[in-house]
């Protein structure tokens, strides 16, 4: 079957009949059916039952013609498995029961990732692959997407303690005591490989790598703090012979290096025309482009933006 | 005065014994004469009266061996001239009696900006003018900096209704009535360019344009949409004779139309080395570039982060 699919041929940058669509949060708050259920659960609740969250990602499948279902969970939860607590706080985002901000707090997580404690996402894959070879989507030959942030963005969510816009904390941490920033980022280096591994084990055919926050950095900060265990989480995706998704936004200025961390797609926001990553790194596939507020254009302005992303990224 | 200042010789691109230094913020509440201040008056009230205002503008010129005073006023005061009411909440920000999200509210804008209801701007840059003339600063020679928010930053304060992150609503009216949003943006530029005017007249040598939030357009929306209304305000300031200030931040990808639209000086953050903007745009000046997080950072690292902003921005 993957073989066969639209989205994983677009990965390899085999040819395909038409260019693949998945769109970020498919699965999500705009779907009636997705309500329903947040009604009864809260989001860690679905993340943490694999029927309930099967269910969620199948449910955007269900309505359009997509290329691709995406695992259901959120970026926060593998730090269960070095011994971090957190909850979602709605309307607010991932919350630390405590913060990681010292040399002493980064020493004392869990060295070795214990896969066990974060056993649902693992059969939540199995379960989506399962559904998708059945009989409701076998013909469409759909792919499970997983996904994991990468080291600098599960760092600045551990150090801020949650959602950040200054990033002051992490780069308080990242001048003060730059060994101490090295090692958190090499110890979650560590955890999500074990994770994706875990995941590729479950099932999925493409990883796609979230560095949603790298776009903070200057590049010189990126190229000595981030990239070497960045560019260890792909080089271990790559030995499992899936393909990678590097996942950025406001990171023209870190085309690069991210691109010399790794990823087999490089996937950027609408500030960078896909064309100019293909000029820039030829042989790597490219990925989204169309601002998400295009979502709120009048629809013939939208397939009119869509038509731009399309011609932009040229052939192929 | 002005032509001996290190600050205006440098925005003429002429030699200067060191690098002159102002900063973002430099009057605020990282002073504890000014929160001294704010424990009487709210932000609004020390905008709207010259002598607490220009009491504030000179707080840390009496600390700091600054090269320039900036006018302490916030982006949104000259929408009174044109019939807008908005108040400051704290922790907020600006947020308006009401945001102009359709065309009849665009239409119903007062059409000649009366800059009689902002006389307190223009009474601040005389009394900050006339201390820096005074005994206690006469010897270092210091200009003001005016500043006003560039056609698009002051549209999307007046679209949203006050701050925002994604800028859902002033992309769907440019999405949805691109006509209606093109008019805003030619009356704002119009109220932009009669604001300078009076500043300049007041006594303000030089004039930082702030286009804080274009960093959330595309490249060709900006074109489109942005780069018309604001080259006529840099085309109007150098009617006027003094140096002008082009800023932003997250604008990598705007870097080019930015510098068509104008501005002596380029004013970027720190995704943007100053190198890579004296290549692309030979015979401008350059500013900025120092993430403001670095003032976290141990005094040896800030001082290594300003070493290498200056050696990166090369000689002259």
């Amino acid at each position: 079957m993957p073989d066969e699919s639209r989205f994983l041929r677009a990965c390899r940058l085999a040819p395909v009949d038409r260019t693949p669509v998945w769109i970020m949060r498919q699965a999500g708050r705009y779907l009636p059916e997705y309500r329903e259920i947040r009604k009864q659960h809260t989001l860690l609740e679905i993340c943490r039952t694999p029927e309930l969250a099967c269910e969620v990602a199948l449910q955007p499948m269900r309505r359009f013609d997509l290329d691709a279902a995406i695992l259901f969970s959120d970026l926060l939860i593998p730090v269960a498995a070095i011994g971090v607590g957190f909850d979602i706080v709605e309307k607010r985002g991932p919350v630390l029961d405590r913060p990681i901000r010292t040399r002493e707090a980064i020493s004392s997580l869990v060295s070795t990732a214990d896969m066990r404690k974060i056993e649902y996402v693992f059969e939540t894959i199995r379960l989506i692959r399962d559904a998708l070879a059945g009989p409701q989507f076998i013909e469409r030959r759909l792919p499970v997407i997983g996904f994991a942030g990468a080291p600098f963005t599960m760092a600045s969510y551990l150090i801020e303690g949650g959602p950040s816009r200054e990033f002051r904390e992490t780069k308080s941490l990242m001048y003060r005591d730059p060994g101490a920033f090295g090692d958190l980022l090499n110890r979650l280096s560590d955890l999500v490989i074990a994770y994706v591994e875990a995941q590729v084990a479950a099932g999925v055919a493409v990883v796609q790598i979230f560095d949603s926050w790298a776009g903070a950095l200057s590049a010189s900060e990126y190229r000595r703090f981030v990239l070497p265990p960045t560019r260890r989480v792909f080089e271990a995706a790559a030995r499992l012979g899936i393909p990678t998704i590097h996942f950025g936004t406001v990171t023209g200025h870190l085309l690069d290096p991210m691109a010399q961390a790794g990823g087999d797609l490089l996937s950027v926001d609408w500030r960078i025309p896909l064309g100019d990553v293909r000029r820039r790194h030829p042989g790597r596939g490219v990925q989204g482009n169309l601002d998400p507020m295009a979502l709120m254009a009048p629809p013939e302005v939208l397939e009119r933006m869509i038509d731009d992303v399309l011609a932009e990224a040229g052939p192929g």
